[in-house]
């Protein structure tokens, strides 16, 4: 049995009441709850932490090392130039999937770029919440295959 | 019940054999067979597809047009500059996801943009064939939860 | 009396059933009909071939050589990135006049540059069906005015 | 019936006169001519207006609202630089149409990009003299089907 | 007791008119009242110059050299190319406060670059007819701080 | 009554011994009594909050949804990379007025582009302290306006 | 004997008192005279013009064609952006030598670049007063050795 | 004895008749009978191939591998977007020479880049016929060495 | 005798265990412990921090003031972005030196540019653990030769 | 019988020792007795020139005219900045050949740019010893045709 | 009296044999005799050299630190790059005037960059031979206004 | 005991007399003499070259191989475009470290770019004289930690 840590980055707390018309109207709460019970299913123990502080998600990056045995994350406006955030990322040396909740390419030219997603396995974008169970279950593939 | 259409873009043909490094050992027949299981578990019929040329391809596009309700894509280089498969997907209306095999942000800077992400619901990149499973999973519930 | 190519590109066949509100209703039929009866007022024999295939385009241009007077082309999104059309264009020498439906030049960026252009007689975009009878009347004119 | 603007920008009182290799050796006066005859022909009035200075001609688009039904312009090099022209377009909501003697897409490239084409409603350019003459036809198609 | 010379750029002649969806409904002729009104509050005389030529705003501003104590302009389109204008402030000496009805940030990216706020003293944007006003103080207390 | 949150952004706090030939002598805390005095006079309850930290500046961004009726932000350098600010600006929803000691388009290239103003109603710059009371009052007649 | 147009740009009538320690302290009033004194012993009359409207300098170049047997032209800012003086040079087909009184090549990165260079003999600038009469000398040489 | 695919790219059916100033005046079968000619000589069977469709070039490359020792290839205008057909040779792992009958870095801008050319052995311009018989020395010298 | 802070950016605290073939097997505390010998050595009293928090290298800069007579940064991948850093050494007017384990201009491009060395003294990059040794004698050697 | 001028650029004096692993490990000296071996087949005299100094590359370019019929040359790193060199050659009027050892289109991307190129007949780059050996046949061909 | 260095840079040497079309049919030596008989006039004696090696170049700029008054400079290509040249200029304090025989702003875009021309005192180009004159006078006036 | 080649480039010759300001008081010799100094200290021997010619410098590169134990190089304004040097260092197989006397990046942006750096061990710039020193240091310790 495996564990994940999932980072909600900045914003992602309001999240359900935030432009519904982009984001929609699941709560990050909801969003935990899902990935609790595939989690299960996977036979995964899914943790859950957010941030509105670049700093306080590197500590955590950090933290995930030896107890964790990947990340899933979603680095909101962070993605687009947080490199302290990669360079974490690097340094543990987890498997870390990226997940946005709107397809990031069809809005404005700013958000077309991450800086965090070639160090990470993969990224999935633009499906609402279902991207964070779409990047569980990608994490939870990618974690069994390896050992 | 639903119908989705997976097309297989340029080189795909190969894989398996292909830079294996790069794309894993996965043929595209094992692909397609995985693909057809999960449908019939998602209760989803799939039909494949794979061309290396863009005209072809625009054509499978165009004949999906109310005869399935969904389309799965990887649409390998022509991602990167083959506006015409873009405006197919306009065009014709249907839900499209986007798939990749690798990351593509990891690899030569001409393979980080796509023409076609702006107009697909989603991208999931990075996963190997599991990709493509995924992005099957993303177009059901999305097809779903349009009823 | 002359002889003109038209030649429609990519999707073009879905004229009048896609996105109405950019490109009208009236169908591709309609406007092949439209320019018929104006090359019979101007005495001019109309020819209309319409794919999706780039490579297919270029043999109709190669084919147009020594047997028609210019070519009315809508190259629709090979617009932006075909240059072995171009290539073609200059190679056959016909006088060939390039017509959009829609003002490019109010969409998208990458709508704005035209690798057509540079080797057309000259461009119209804007009008819709009234972009090719307009196109038709320049074309006829140049004919005419070269003899 | 109709009226419509004719405004002939920068230089363009040098016609026939001025690099005829790339203006052809029609002058000002002869343009205007034709297009008071195509006028007749169309039910079009035509009222014709020249200057060399960017603020005349910002006035003349003012003057026009209100009196006149649309506005063809050859905005000369005031194309690629007068933004203040394309507000003056924009402020009085008539329907413009843009022409050019020249194929300007095959020039400097300096020349290949309009400030002003993003609020007209199309552009015609390379067909001498006919690019008028098509444009008026243009504007009269658009202004007929408008009411 | 000071004296500002307000100078309204192309197209403002036609405000309250224009686009009120971007630039309100209130009109010039209003805006100037409201102007005399603070003006005379802040113990400022206040005049008012509109013109759509380039050439005319220059000789505008130099003609306030030795008669006024400041200008506050809303430069429009020309904010962006101008530069002969920016050339005219530098000479005068005078200081200058820039303000636009909307938020030109907000607008095309064309509209981003201002040629003329490098040689203001500050920029006021996007408080619909209110940024005059506020202008209006900010030049108001620059002119008396230095004294 | 209304009440207004103004934020001051990193290196504000050292305003007054900092560099006072680009910020000025006045101190912070002699700017925020000058905006409650300026608050109280136009009827607002004003609360002021500095911060180095960009995480503590979306908190304090997103506590004062419900409670505020709107934003005074002078961002300091987060104004040029800091979009998770943007985004927070966004997911509240109350209207934000930018504010800038110095004129930042006289200043280095990099503090041209501000990633905030997109989403504020508008900003004001190069006042010195006079910039905050010129935001207040902006921000004030907004409020008022929208009632 | 030949005839010399001088034309001065928008800003120059200010010269002597504007910026000096940029432009020098010599009035343009100064520089006619000096040119005139060196026209004389070159054998060329020499006519000036100073007008801060772009379209008024167009109208000039226009006026000097079989009037003149060449142009000396300080564009001043018109030097970056009025592309309609550099199309009524052309279109005129007179010799013009582009002069600056100071180095642009040493002052903002916008003043580098000139779009009526192209279209001129030469250029000179750098030398203050002495750029005119060193233009002159230059424009009187080519005269001459063109008959 | 060695086997080796020449495969010329769009357009170059025309040659001998298309724009000989460019290209001059061979005609693509005496460059087969050429290349045919030294292959004997060189012990290399020389198997021709001509396509305008890029996926049929594709389609050539993949039918190539475990029949051929290498590949000569003038892509034409391809050369500069068929990124599906760079993805084509990486896939076989054959050895692939670029050619080029004109020089391309003397000519438009856009025919200096090459997509082609990072994963090929080398390539050769601007020798007219002789470009490939070069490349075919290459080639085979390469092929040699390898065994 | 001099006091000098070290300030260690963003995942700083892993060195050592941290991608060791970029950046070396030393941990950050043995890096102290050489800085603070050698700084026993020049006279130097040296004073160590870490944190992931932009904000809290804000604080600690600003805590500096008055207290220490330089400061040595190894800002790890804040180099790249954070601006708010950059405004905060400005701001203290210490001396400041930067200092990079790696060579970051033989690394990826986005690791070329830094936003903090236009305010830094001087910069060293590319030594591993001995950059921050060679800094520390910049360092004091400046304080030294100020006095 | 013709005469070849071959320049070998800086740092190839090294060759064979340097960085085999990008150049292989034939020495210049082996270069230069392959290339005069070739020219006696092909009734061509070699001489060659090796210098690390630009200046003694043109002068040698120089040397050339009138005693030479072409110039053969490998660049080196002068290939991508040394417009003396270009210029050098242009002005003499020989044919000259421009050859790499490496594919400098799968190297940096600084390599990817030939200032040299434009004005060469042609180029031929990635065969090792072979480049000169190819180009060699190239220009005698090419001297051949000529006469 | 005055002395100045006069210095040609590289392929100069070849003048009026060089393409005469671009560069005129006067040799170096006879520029050189009219620079000196235009000296004597002005009281200026000349002394004139030519390198095409930079490093020569520089070695006689600094050689006339203390033995010229100035330094009349056509850098030939240098221009463009050599930022050595640029540097040895500042370093000897002299004033520097930039000559061209061809206007090097209607020629290749990469000649409209000068490295030089931001330390030179000012610019000619465009005259042919005398561009060198202009400058000799522009020169010999400097160095006489600044006694 | 080791053998370090220091390498002056262009300009440096002039030392403690060129543009103080930027460059500081101290000659080159007295840098020679430290460094020799620092040498005997460090149990390494110091040889030192200057020149202002990039042939020279190659040369002297080359003449290290298999003598020296490493270089320091200031390249002077060799720094931002000698590819050629790049490519000597490459060669060579030395470590090397680079210096600057002035902190490039706080100076014009042409000296941001280094194209030596990426092929150095690693490089310090800012500190004066001492730049030198520091390097001998960390090249002294390079190549005592790889024996």
């Amino acid at each position: 049995m495996g564990r994940i840590l999932v980072i909600h980055g900045p914003n992602l707390n309001l999240l359900g009441t935030r432009e519904p018309e982009v984001y929609g109207s699941t709560t990050l709460a909801e969003i935990d709850a899902m990935l609790h019970e595939l989690g299960q299913e996977l036979g995964i123990e899914v943790e859950s932490f957010q941030s509105n502080h670049e700093g306080a998600i590197i500590d955590a990056i950090h933290g995930a090392r030896g107890r964790c045995d990947g990340i899933l994350i979603n680095p909101g406006a962070f993605t687009h130039y947080a490199l302290a955030i990669r360079d974490a990322i690097s340094a543990v040396g987890l498997p870390v999937v990226e997940v946005h909740l709107s397809n990031i390419h069809s809005r404005e030219p700013f958000r077309h770029r991450s800086v965090i997603a070639p160090v990470a396995v993969g990224t999935i974008a633009g499906f609402g919440s279902d991207s964070y169970l779409l990047g569980l279950r990608a994490l939870a593939n990618r974690i069994r295959s390896q050992r």
